[in-house]
């Protein structure tokens, strides 16, 4: 079942070096979540060949500017191109008054349908709760109200077995329970138990989003365990003060983070303009965290 | 003196075939004047090695999203730059409002010198009239209120010969007022006329920029004699329908209209998303006036 994350933006606040501003598609066994929106990525989703129209649930982490400057436009494509499917967005509450005052100024008649959902921003909430996964937003601590994200897949369905299935005379309709992990009971009354028909699932894959904020310690119990963690790494160690002064984290400290939380694997962005060349964030989150790679635009990741 | 403009968008609502929303940077004598700021349009600023800090007045025609959404994220940049020149915003009353909700949202301390000026979006107006040029905007008609703008250069300097000046013994200091037209008079009270020291100046240049508009006739007397006509053609004349129905312009309306009022050259844009080829578009107006071009993104073109 597909789990992996398409990265459209990496720069910080000020585009540079042809890097975009912050975005995401994630695409979860094909439904597709975009975590923030910023300037451009109705383009960027275009030049890499990703369907806009696929977008069922945007999530925008905080209202600076280049979380979420793409989002009217994003918007306007999406109507013009009578996009039929729900469409849920969530975000900071003064979202929608922003995004109401544009669609007014314009006499847009929005044909999507919309379904805006304020993110509580200082507690955290879960926004998304279906079969598939559980969705949750954690605050973090940046100049403004800021969330992270968490994607939690479900316990997985048992892997059926259709050798045993043949050989106990399963039959066709009983294989969804037996999923489930129910037993089997055959037309004699002899009950064939689960372990026999099926094997354990593969564990629910994790993928968090963490962007903008100070590294912070108190959501640990939430990160363990994720199996891919996306954390900004606006600055290089040696711009720690800046990276302070201005609520963002180093490449140094997403990796103590990283290892602390034993996460299956690391992804940095979020660059500071600062940076023409990366590999200097890269090799300093790899001398604590090996298994960290530097957001690529366009470059698609496994999760777990 | 330089005059000339750089297209950065072509697209009309939709972004299509890699083409992007609306913009466009005049040159005058290197005051640097934007016209619209889709989305995007930081990003093809530094695309095309454009100095963003140069943008001294900014336009904006109209409020469909195709028009602006690019403005909080270039004003944003600006700041976080500390562009420090007086930057001057003209566009529709409502534009205010919509660029401090996002602000206050972003808890953005504004460091720009920012100037807006409301554009009075039912009669003509002057904006800008200094030394250099009178810059003013012109009511069309689109679904929305929207206006052209058309910068027209003031009447330049005579042009001064310096061999003449010689062999009339003209010091330095009175060059200037000779460029202006005034007679110059030898210490012996000798009356020099103007005309034996001077050339005709070259006559001034206009540039009009018309996006989004149905074809108008009633501003003819402002477009004859206008060097360069930017204007609208989103649709070929076979969708004429659809052109008057979304109050828009085809290749073959532009193109007469250039013709009636004799302009010197016609550039093209605002391309719908339909047409992947824009050759058919070119050739429909060619056919009526031959002096037009296909805005290109990254080109730019010679005013006059």
């Amino acid at each position: 079942m597909t789990f992996e994350v398409t990265v459209l933006g990496t720069s910080s606040a000020l585009p540079a070096h042809f890097r975009h501003p912050s975005a995401q598609l994630v695409n979860h066994n094909h439904t597709y979540l975009l975590f923030d929106c910023g300037e451009g990525t109705q383009m960027q989703l275009q030049r890499f060949g990703l369907k806009r129209s696929k977008i069922e649930h945007i999530f925008i982490s905080h209202l600076h500017g280049d979380h979420y400057f793409g989002l009217p436009g994003l918007l306007t494509t999406l109507n013009l191109l009578r996009h039929e499917k729900p469409l849920h967005l969530y975000g900071p509450p003064a979202l929608e008054t922003i995004l109401k005052t544009q669609f007014q100024a314009s006499s847009l008649q929005l044909q999507l349908d919309l379904h805006f959902h304020p993110v509580p921003m200082e507690s955290p909430s879960i926004l998304v709760d279906n079969e598939a996964v559980t969705i949750y937003s954690l605050p973090l601590q940046h100049r403004i109200a800021c969330v992270g994200f968490v994607v939690a897949e479900k316990e997985r369905e048992r892997k059926y077995n259709p050798k045993a299935g043949h050989e106990y005379g399963v039959p066709v309709e009983a294989i969804n329970a037996i999923k489930k992990g129910a037993d089997y009971t055959q037309p004699d009354g002899t009950v064939i138990p689960n372990r026999l028909l099926t094997q354990d699932p593969l564990p629910p894959r994790k993928y968090a989003y963490f962007t903008d904020t100070l590294p912070l310690t108190h959501w640990d119990a939430y990160l363990q365990g994720v199996d891919l963690l996306y954390h900004e790494a606006t600055f290089l160690q040696e711009h720690a003060e800046r990276a302070a002064h201005t609520h963002h984290t180093t490449a140094l400290q997403a990796a103590q983070l990283a290892k602390r939380n034993q996460v299956g694997a690391l992804l940095i962005g979020h660059y500071s303009a600062k940076y023409t060349d990366l590999t200097p964030l890269l090799e300093e989150a790899q001398s604590i965290f090996p298994h960290t790679q530097l957001a690529t635009e366009g470059e698609t990741y496994a999760i777990g």
